[in-house]
């Protein structure tokens, strides 16, 4: 069976080879140019996992790989764009480095390239691999655009929040597992099991991502802790410290969000001090045990020796423990 | 055979039966409502006459008809963006009527909605339609950059603005027949010819849509004359223009299109003197005549009964009369 890092190194040689053409340069060389960006590969190694669970012929499964990677990044090109992020990975974005029509343009023809891999799909699974796809990359715009909606809005429920991190982040990882492993030959209750699995992951990982940005020891965490605070981002912490803070809790946090020039260590502490209050900590915590747990339930399910299993499980002990 | 009222009767019927969901609804309200705008309905049915040219089953070519005409729409969503058009067929474009993110979302969207009604193709010609139609939408992508290009180009050659005449418009009505053909139960060299069909009815219609706004008689011609040559649009004759010209005529339209005030009708007057004594008018005439001769020469090829192929010439003769 082969590792998360088999599956890297396969994937970063076949980015390799990817033959895009030279002109119009202000359209293909974004594309090169986000593809060359240091990534971890892990939605296209996914892909080449789940084939891997049922079936030793990776290769049938490389072609599509390389489609979620090259859909992955188009959704990365058109978010930072939309969410006014300069830089990508340490780099500066596309629409930073060029300009934003570039950037859509080039995302564009990015996500048709990714259909474009795709199609080397083998006509039998074509029907099923097309119809996975365009599903999940349609949940995946669904969840954008949620998160774009929340960010507007004091209300949201722990409800809408799951959904839109399940839409946004974790139905691709699911959908990578899922595709892999119809071209390894699992039936659909097979191939669920593993579409459940990853999307379980992607929504603990979220979350932990969440409580991290907060909790995280800087020094064990290696980047500064704070910034979703600071910028008011959405995540399951502030959305449920609005549901939950009353009285005085919440005419601080109000206040606290809606300043426009303040402190920035006096707003973190006083806005972790209401988190702890709300004993938010512990409840996210749990809530991450348990998303983890059902991802692992769910391979029981699975119909496949010990020894294929055990490379999903250690894929899901390095997503979960990769930023203690 | 159906005509060409007949197919945009289907289209527009077919169109109404999309099933969107209403939530997120900014992201698929603004695909209703893109799709709700009055148009013509051109390059969906294109598919259905190329597909009836060949088979009176055209409810074949139907899901891929709308795919087509949802396509295009993404690529009029995004390129508003980029021109920063604030109408489309006389209504708000979607990024003024909501705002920019709105719309470089739902065009995402859009475009996996394309690909969702594409995947109704028949299995047996999926591999060879989505081909088609991969290619071709990379091809409208590099039409649209080397636009944006030449706009910042004061030396483009005449092959250059060709083929960026047929990447952009032409491909698209050419695929969109190829598509109908193919599914119609053509061959690949029978479809070939329709495609050609379309591919130069395409450049004979851009050519001659870049004449009609200098030199058509506004009365019979609807609208204002003179708009691209007061917006310095890159037409075949601005560019025909910086190539041809010399002396003192170079040193006046360099001037003219360097303006940032100016009088509209005098400028209007000036340039289009200078493109009187170049002669274009004649020239870009002929190369209309010259491209329109092709895609009806292109019909001798194509084996079909002269009752099938009357639909075609009554399309070419509709687009290039329309606006006289």
């Amino acid at each position: 069976m082969l590792s998360l890092h088999d599956c890297q190194v396969i994937i970063n040689k076949k980015l390799l080879e990817l033959d895009l053409p030279a002109h119009p340069a202000n359209l293909y060389d974004p594309i090169r140019y986000m593809l060359d960006l240091e990534a971890k590969r892990l939605r296209p190694s996914l892909v080449l996992m789940g084939c891997n669970v049922f079936s030793d012929e990776v290769q049938l499964a490389v072609y599509p790989a390389l489609a979620i990677e090259v859909f992955h990044n188009f959704t990365l090109m058109h978010d930072d764009i939309m969410d006014q992020s300069a830089m990508r990975r340490k780099r500066p974005s596309v629409h930073a480095k060029w300009n934003q029509n570039v950037a859509i343009l080039s995302g564009d023809a990015m996500l048709i390239k990714a259909y474009d891999l795709l199609s080397h799909t083998s006509a039998s699974h074509m029907p099923q691999i097309l119809d996975v796809f365009n599903q999940t990359a349609l949940q995946v715009c669904e969840g954008q655009q949620y998160d774009m909606d929340y960010e507007e809005s004091l209300t949201v429920s722990r409800d809408d929040y799951i959904r839109m991190v399940q839409y946004k982040t974790a139905v691709l990882l699911a959908a990578s597992l899922k595709i892999g492993a119809l071209l390894g030959g699992a039936d659909e209750s097979q191939s669920d099991c593993l579409y459940e699995f990853g999307k379980n992951i992607g929504i603990a990982f979220q979350l932990q991502d969440d409580l991290l940005d907060v909790f995280a020891d800087p020094a064990v965490f290696g980047k500064v802790t704070g910034n979703d605070i600071v910028s008011n981002k959405k995540t399951i912490l502030l959305i449920e410290a609005l549901n939950l803070a009353s009285g005085k809790n919440r005419e601080v946090l109000l206040d606290w969000i809606s300043r426009k020039q303040f402190n920035r260590n006096e707003k973190i502490r006083v806005i972790k001090s209401i988190y702890r209050e709300l004993q938010l900590e512990e409840w996210v915590t749990g809530k991450v045990r348990y998303y983890h747990e059902l991802a692992v339930d769910s391979l029981n399910y699975l119909q496949a020796e010990a020894s294929r299993k055990s490379e999903l499980l250690a894929f899901s002990d390095y997503l979960m423990n990769r930023k203690k």
